[in-house]
């Protein structure tokens, strides 16, 4: 490699960009098993699963038919449409092709909602523990990152809504909030929507949706924010094919909220990338119009998964976890098996499960700060990504390891 | 459509985000073929051309093996290795992985380029006429764009190098570089290059060379900038699959410079995509190690087309055209055509020529303000997207429409 005599004067913005730590630990993980060592993958959202056969063949078919030549900005009609559909048959909403802007993930529509909407030092309320790019885009893009967290309840986690509503003030201009929450896996009651809308329309809060995890659930409906009264106007809906569909690698996502903020999405999506791939879009309508019993069967094993993860780890001593309805993660409370085994320091203790057992996983640590008074230490461990008799396995290791 | 009582609060940044105006002659273009007319696309530098089959078939195989899931935020390993085998072959340079990160496309680059990079207020030179995302870029990210253009000479267009000289100060921080240029066509001599790294390091520039058409070319050998002395230090390149494979419509390019900026881009990647689809990778792969025939047809089915556009552009009265020997554009001066017709305003002519002919161009207008002192009119023709024997019969209703 070429060797450079300095480093380049870098933009001071990048000191404020954040990353997913989560990243490292893979690497981790990754670099014990070179070593001949087997792991236990809890660590990555990642699907083992495979995209089912019916979309992979819409790709290939449409790639072969020459969809592989640039496609509109906001992606191709057909699948605006359908997806608006889609979404207004689940939410009650009345969305068209005009609220809806195709992206190359769920991931964009972050970092475009933040751009179309936030100024300079505008406050912003996210989740904490939540997914680290929230912080990592509002810092990043100078705004200042207001973090709400979430409550331990008996067979829940709850929104902290004191700390939302202690927080705001008449510079608060946003609200992320994350439904079907990554790590903790709550889920807010009807009574928390509709306070969150009250709050949201009285302090004139725009909000940003994230509904990865809609339609990862084992039993009863998801009821969206954006379904409120007066809250569809207020709301950007951030979807994604990745979980629902398995469909984590083809980059594929939306942006879907009222039409001018849209038209802005949209103008970046000219900005910064063009377009979505082509071809991949017309996967992604076999998605939605296609056999859905590959998503059914997926949701199954998922829920198999859990339940055998979630009963071993409440047969570990000192440790405490909730067996959620939606998402593919579990947030367990691990303070009682840290003192056990004499560890005071979280990550010494996630470093050690993988070394002694294989065990790979992540910590309340890698999806943010822990907040001012916050005593309790908590995994995040996704299912998603490991099959059931490794979950025993692992799992099993896991518990060795604390109660020998 | 559900009706919003009243607009978002957009955030101040929007006010500076630009387009690409080439979007609207499309549209343009296409509401005329909706009412039964034909069309004679010019427009845009989109290809009909399939992409070759043997990329088609990697991207299904790894697709139906499983390649769906994410992959690392940088791309995979064994595609940035051949792109920096590849890049080092044709520059000269030795580039490891680590100088490579993968991107959705070659605009990815332009954006996280300058997010690393530039600062607020910091003055950053750019071709105009040009690729009008990089004006729109720069300022919506709150920097100082200063345009610099190029000189009609006897047989092509060259750099305005007292234009870049004059500008320079010392908050001049970054310099965009798009040699085998949109849309002139231009490409610079040895002595150009040597004079511009001569500038660049005395002022310690860093450059953006924007390589989008570096491999399309009819005869001869490009040189990269970057492949100067002391350049590759200072140098990021964009690097795109999109042109040199027919692969527009994919979302495949990379940014490819010193490891240190690579790594602030991809941590870009990380927060703003993830990363890109994971088995268009393994056809990238293919591309650059596979049969490289398809890529020779194609650019002698371009040579065809550019000669008989070229022949009919100059036997119109009070039409100039360069027959240039890289890219897929002409950028023809119509001045003495305008007047012949009465015409003073050239996109009262654009619109004329596409209403009257189903000729549809961009003209220069969509490719930057025109600068002080700019008094010659010129359109920019691409002849990627349509066959040859359109561009004789649009381009002889283009004469006809001029000398008739």
């Amino acid at each position: 490699m070429f060797v450079r005599e300095k480093i380049m004067r870098l933009a001071d913005r990048i000191e404020r960009l954040g990353s997913e730590t989560a990243f490292t630990v893979s690497a981790e993980a990754a670099a014990f098993a070179s070593e001949g060592n087997t792991v236990y993958p809890f660590h990555l959202g990642d699907i083992n699963i495979m995209t089912p056969a019916n979309i992979m063949d819409a790709a290939e078919r449409a790639m072969r038919e020459g969809k592989t030549r640039y496609c509109p900005n906001a992606g191709i009609p057909r699948l605006r449409e359908l997806l608006a559909e889609n979404v207004n048959r689940s939410h009650g909403i009345n969305y068209t092709m005009e609220n809806v802007s195709i992206q190359p993930g769920g991931k964009p529509v972050i970092n475009k909602f933040l751009l179309a909407l936030m100024n300079t030092g505008d406050e912003v309320l996210y989740p904490n523990p939540g997914f680290p790019i929230y912080e990592s885009q509002i810092a990043f893009q100078g705004g200042k990152a207001l973090p709400y967290g979430y409550v331990e309840g008996k067979e829940t986690f709850t929104l902290d809504m004191d700390a939302i509503e202690r927080q705001l003030t008449p510079r608060t201009k946003l609200l992320i909030f994350n439904d079907w929450q990554n790590p903790t896996s709550a889920e807010c009651s009807l009574q928390e929507l509709e306070k969150l809308s009250e709050l949201a329309i009285k302090h004139d809060l725009y909000v940003l949706c994230d509904e990865a995890y809609y339609d990862v659930r084992y039993e009863g409906k998801s009821i969206s924010l954006a379904s409120l009264p007066g809250m569809a106007e207020r709301c950007v809906i951030l979807y994604t094919f990745s979980k629902k569909f398995a469909m984590t690698g083809w980059r594929l996502g939306a942006a879907i909220g009222p039409q001018d903020i849209i038209d802005v999405i949209t103008r970046l999506n000219v900005n910064d990338e063009s377009c979505t791939n082509h071809f991949v879009q017309y996967a992604a309508m076999e998605g939605l119009t296609g056999d859905q019993a590959p998503v059914r069967k997926m949701l199954d094993i998922f829920k198999a998964r859990r339940d055998v993860a979630v009963d071993i780890l409440n047969s570990i001593e000192g440790v405490r976890c909730f067996r959620p309805n939606v998402t593919f993660y579990l947030y367990p409370n691990i303070t009682g098996a840290m003192k056990r085994k004499g560890f005071d320091d979280l990550e010494a203790f996630r470093k050690a499960l993988l070394h002694e057992t294989g065990v790979s996983v992540c910590t309340r640590l890698h999806f943010g700060h822990p907040l001012e008074g916050e005593k309790d230490c908590y995994l995040r461990l996704a299912y998603s990504g490991i099959d059931i008799e490794d979950i025993r396995e692992g799992l099993g290791r896991f518990k060795a390891f604390v109660e020998g």
